[in-house]
């Protein structure tokens, strides 16, 4: 086997490496035997000089073997996994995992914390009282055996070698380079033994990927990658330009996860819920066609299986589902965001919006601090909206007056308003699969 | 200021840094504020982005002032300084240093260890009973005003960012990389206080760069960098493509030198010798044109005042003076290198040799190990020689018989033996300033 040194030097010289040189980077790496900066060093030369399927492939499965993988076998049913690259005001995990178990398919899904503007299922989920999200592999086994679903945190001992490399990408500006994201993400969701995966890969600047190319090169990619480990895998381009739905907020994107499990709820959360619990169903082969699923989908919203569903899974987990009716709480202070004119609103930047709930105590600037769930703002005109001066465009919930007054106010100029109505985008760009 | 993470990105994305963003750069990295991981990232991303002379001058300047600086303002003349890029056989600082003083110059040189394929100044000097290289700075001064020469080691406060720097470079394949070259070499250049540097630039396979557009483009950087700082600078390109001279090892090499200062030794060294010292004394302004520069050299050899300005300078560190007429001791074992066929030497690799060297023990395949000065190779026959099958290419001298045998059998391959012989090339290509 080559040198680390020599490995460095062929990347950065543009070649190719083979499956067992990854392997053996990898475990080097993990192991401690590979230092930081050398691995370091290499990211970097990946940055500019790629992997190509062969290598993305191999480092996924390098990923993966580096720690356990979830055995699923003793669940009946064909396991479906749902990932989105993340946004802000995305809580359409809490809508598709219940949703689409209503429909039949069976759920075990492994999410996320917040990092930065993006928020995370889990801390979404643990607005809710008593709710556990660090299950063992063992209760995640048991659950989705009894009800058929789990939306759950990862284990310890899932894809190491990706922790280890996803936090050194972090601080070394190699995170936003698609093979290596590929890899991370798929690395993850093969760990978790599902039989087929749908993905939400988001475009825009509220996303990871702003331009619409590299977002579906990034998808291509990872929908080869499950493919060629034998996971039908389908992906869904999807506009991240503006927050999903209206509420942005730990607690308050829970209630409009419930609002729309009861049917109704914003119509884009609605929208983007039911395709992609729709791809899940096609996937599983629970439906025939994306028109089919979408009929079964409706009427699990409209019949309320879709909201016992949900019930179902925080009682599974501990949640306090009671709460759930009775409302989360809210922080005490709040404070609008008015219209500094009249017109249309051109575009509502997300990104500044998720920043801002972020220092308000909903999110992390760095990794391990504590999450305030009842901060948030709540959207009363998005994209398209006519808005007159002085008009409420948003309510933010603080913790302190002043704070909650301030982040109104600079928020304002997260709404851009002009004279004419901007023309209608789709919110689902294409699906690949 | 931006956070180095900031600054990493900016780089991959091919934006310019400023010279305060990277002062604090190279102040943090040095201060162990910056970890080895996010300068490992940013150097890769130098490698395949560039630095613009602004930015390499910015570089310089931040490694030159990580440490002291030689004050040499008591030392008077115009102090002139030479410097090579390292290559096989190339003994010629321990000529031109004696050379340009006896021509009345001023010479300064703090010099390195042999690493890898190439040798080292300072363990050639050691070679020499009794000699010293780690002056300290007040050595070096009172050296220089009492016999206008010294060659020596850098002292430990000179450039310590440039050390760690180059250490990091080292493991992480970001060595052979313009830029930071010539930010290293003229940053401890810079240091060491001359007022004129002279600069031999390798270029071949025994040298660090093996094109010619790689080794001017280098030159002219650090031509470009030495006029900026207000030092007058010139660079010769040279042919390192078979070892210079015939010595090959520190005592061989230093006997070879003492050859070349009283009148004799091989063409090429005294031609390389003779060709740099002249650049020194025109820079000096010792001398209007190259001719009439080449004239008082060769009168400084013939007259034997090159050679007693040796032996002052080896008097000056504590050498044994008369072991240099006495001849240096040589390993116990010799093995012949014999032409397997008749013909013209049209090639012959200066890196095996050099390697070979190294791994007799003369050199160091990593830092800190000790060096054997008594072993080496004397080449008999070079590029252009007609070999009759059987003759006696080369010598090779060792500690145990067995693997200078060994080492004469292996170092067969170095030559390239043909039929016609090869076209004449000029040692030194061309000259920068």
């Amino acid at each position: 086997m080559s040198s680390v040194l020599e490995l460095i030097r062929r990347k950065r010289g543009g070649q190719r490496h083979t499956a067992e040189e990854i392997a053996w980077l990898i475990r080097g790496y993990l192991e401690g035997q590979i230092p930081d900066y050398q691995m370091a060093a290499w990211l970097m030369a990946v940055y500019f000089r790629g992997l190509d399927a062969a290598e993305t492939y191999a480092l996924t499965e390098a990923l993966l073997r580096s720690g356990e993988v979830l055995d699923l076998s003793a669940v009946p049913g064909t396991k479906v996994d749902k990932h989105s690259t993340g946004g802000v005001g995305d809580k359409t995990s809490l809508v598709v995992v219940p949703l689409a178990r209503a429909a039949g398919a069976v759920v075990v899904k492994l999410a996320g914390r917040a990092l930065g503007h993006t928020g995370g299922t889990l801390d979404k989920l643990e607005a809710i009282p008593g709710m556990r999200v660090d299950l063992t592999a063992e209760e995640i086994v048991a659950q989705a055996r009894r009800t058929g679903m789990v939306l759950a945190g990862h284990t310890a001992t899932l894809v190491p070698a990706d922790k280890k490399l996803y936090a050194l990408r972090d601080v070394t500006a190699t995170a936003d380079c698609p093979p290596l994201i590929a890899a991370s993400i798929m690395s993850k969701k093969l760990a978790t033994g599902a039989d087929a995966l749908v993905l939400d890969v988001k475009v825009g600047e509220g996303g990871f990927l702003r331009r619409r190319e590299e977002a579906r090169a990034l998808a291509a990619m990872m929908v080869a990658l499950g493919r060629q480990a034998g996971r039908p895998t389908a992906a869904l381009l999807t506009r991240m330009d503006e927050p999903l739905g209206a509420a942005v907020g730990n607690a308050l994107e829970v209630e409009e996860a419930v609002a729309t499990l009861k049917g109704g709820g914003p119509p884009d959360l609605r929208e983007l819920s039911l395709s992609l619990a729709a791809q899940m169903l096609l996937l599983a082969g629970l439906a025939k066609t994306a028109a089919q699923a979408h009929l079964v989908l409706e009427e699990a919203l409209a019949t309320g299986r879709a909201w016992r569903a949900f019930q179902e899974l925080v009682a599974a987990q501990g949640g306090q589902v009671a709460a759930l009716e009775e409302g989360l709480p809210r922080a005490p202070y709040t404070a609008a965001v008015r219209a500094p004119r009249s017109g249309y609103v051109r575009a509502l930047a997300a990104r500044p919006i998720g920043e801002a709930v972020a220092r308000l105590g909903g999110g992390r600037t760095a990794l391990g601090q504590a999450v305030d769930p009842a901060v948030g703002v709540i959207l009363y005109r998005k994209t398209g909206a006519y808005v007159r001066r002085g008009e409420e465009l948003a309510l933010v919930y603080g913790r302190e007056k002043e704070k909650a007054e301030m982040t109104a106010h600079a928020l304002t100029a997260a709404w851009r308003i002009g004279q004419s109505p901007p023309a209608p985008r789709p919110l689902i760009y294409e699906v690949l699969s």
